[in-house]
């Protein structure tokens, strides 16, 4: 039996180019810089109106070795790293095309000097960048896909939900969507707007609200608008990885399914049901409790009963070790820091610990998310 | 044994009084009263871009006796019906006032003059309406509740989540649940506004961004406020009924309370981990899906773990039929009706089917949510 490898699917980092490209910035996002009782204290503001006066920001974000440090105190084997929002969405097109680019070779070195895993695989991998901006030209894209295919640690590529044009869901997209699926590369979708702020009304939260909710409501608007737009029945083959477990997706794809079936304008245009796109898509299991990751694995497990229709076997119970083959670790490093200093973060902890108490699931499954199933749609191994 | 009830829980409608007021407006919300080929075509807009020109509304928004019919095709004993949204919202405080008073005498007599179930029941009971606008006086408020609780087939109110001044966390509704709480009344927590439509696109989509994500964000949002301010804290006897299962706020429940865990402004705030406060509240069953019903479950089952803070016991199964007793059937009558005409309608079907088919759910648990918790929670029976 092959030893069941950690691979952490959902990690972040700044590379140096882009911190010092925030740091150098004067508007949100950027990196202050400045001191407090003369020690470093900078800070990360990235969203408009930055609660407690931006995050802590530091080595973290950009060393390697710190990044290696942290797999190390958790027992992570392998990372498949990304860039962490905002990523180029505030940039001009030209600016964005060409530090895309930087970036992407930046990153492929940050991978390919990693240490050896074993003797075919390395300790980190990525995923490239785009330049997703709404004056981006189709080819300036499909260029880039191009670029990162040919890297050879880069396995995909993260994607914020702004888009090109009107969204996601704009037809201008199809080539792109057409490239990255011939090119295989998985495609990571990853939120940073949240919802419009007035939702969270006045009073002092901190960032519980904009996280805790706003981030996977925008991941669930987006897979859906991708859903009614007929992007996976265009791109059937298209590999898209969600992040924080699909949002509420999950738990509102029945009720999205039910509106689409009332509603004339839109009953008839999909090819399949709404539920059956999410065993198409594949899910990090950075849900924090071993009720939600079961309950996704369940959501998958079901999807092919609705391949015809909506009310295919219904009542059949679900296999949900099935669905677990979709789900793959993650820790969201090096956010969600504990507020005290110690060795094992408990939001990793606690998602390691929802994974091995997932109520049906045995060791395979297990082993599956733990690892396996990224090691295999990353075709690495 | 007692004979197996089905109690509505979620089903609306527009009293004449205030249909009446609808068609009387020339601004959203209204009753557009128009004919087609010679027959009413009224519509009903009551968003602020209704697509589709609104939806069709007729009899089955205030006629008893067509809700009445809907009941016994579908085998329904018993209603707890509601007003739909958007309720008294728009109107100046004064005016919402004086109607909310006349609509509770309304419906009163809309359930009082009701066929009866048996020698001690009615078949149709309601929840009443409080003049819930930002200008209004907390005395108001709690008047209106006063007379509610004297309307002795009113067992609960129905609220939306724009409350007043700065939103249903603001301390001043304070006096407001402590009435609620004292009076007995249950209060079911409905959407309506859902969230900033410049997240919808451009596409048509039809309705189905806003009902099938927005209404369910809005509960997810209001709700989490509510937590966060401590409500349930400072009235732990307030019982909540959340539309649509709690929206996403089960999926989200973990994510919450690791945000919480992590963030310094709130981490030491409330009394509990975040994920006990959903074992104190009650969830209709309007998900569409046997996963999404047992999920709920298996959150509101699980609360308990989370008395004493956030890593008690992780790993224990949950008892899913434990969490049965908190949900209630529901229907969304007269929304969702059927595409083509049918007897039955679908969405009522699906979520009988639902019911009917969670796994880990005996029949005793069946029953329960199919009526028996309903009955129970009213104090009906």
């Amino acid at each position: 039996m092959a030893l069941a490898r950690l691979v952490d699917v959902h990690t972040h980092l700044y590379l140096p180019r882009y911190a010092q490209m925030l740091r150098s910035r004067n508007s949100v996002p950027r990196i202050l810089t400045s001191t407090r009782d003369g020690k470093p204290d900078d800070r990360l503001l990235i969203l408009d109106h930055e609660p407690s006066g931006g995050r802590p920001v530091g080595p973290q974000y950009w060393d390697r070795e710190e990044k290696l440090k942290f797999m190390n105190a958790h027992g992570i084997d392998l990372s498949v790293v990304s860039s962490a929002n905002p990523w180029l969405d505030f940039l001009p097109a030209s600016e964005a095309k060409t530090l895309a680019s930087q970036l992407n070779e930046d990153l492929e070195q940050y991978c390919s000097d990693s240490p050896l895993l074993s003797p075919s695989l390395k300790r980190l991998y990525g995923f490239g960048l785009l330049p997703l901006v709404p004056e981006i030209s189709t080819d300036a894209l499909v260029q880039t896909i191009e670029q990162i295919s040919k890297l050879s640690h880069l396995k995909g590529i993260i994607m914020g939900t702004r888009g090109v044009g009107k969204g996601l869901d704009d037809e201008a997209l199809d080539p792109v969507w057409a490239a990255l699926e011939t090119a295989g590369l998985v495609v990571f979708l990853h939120p940073h707007y949240g919802v419009d702020e007035k939702a969270w009304g006045d009073k002092n939260n901190g960032h519980v609200l904009p996280l805790a909710l706003g981030f996977p409501f925008e991941t669930t608007i987006a897979t859906t608008r991708l859903i009614l737009a007929g992007v996976f029945d265009r791109f059937p083959s298209l590999r898209l990885l969600l992040a924080h477990s699909g949002g509420a997706l999950p738990q509102l794809s029945s009720r999205l399914a039910s509106c689409i079936d009332h509603d004339p304008v839109v009953a008839s245009r999909l090819k399949h049901d709404a539920r059956w796109y999410l065993g198409k898509l594949y899910f990090d299991a950075v849900a924090y409790g071993p009720e939600e990751l079961g309950f996704v694995s369940d959501v998958i497990a079901r999807s092919e009963r609705f391949e015809t229709g909506s009310s295919a076997s219904a009542g059949t119970p679900v296999d949900r070790a099935l669905g677990s083959r979709r789900m793959l670790f993650g820790t969201d490093h090096p956010f969600f820091p504990p507020l005290q200093s110690t060795e094992k973060w408990r939001s990793v902890v606690e998602n390691l610990q929802a994974i091995d108490t997932v109520a049906g699931w045995g060791q395979a499954e297990k082993d599956g998310v733990r690892g396996g199933n990224a090691l295999a749609l990353f075709n690495l191994g």
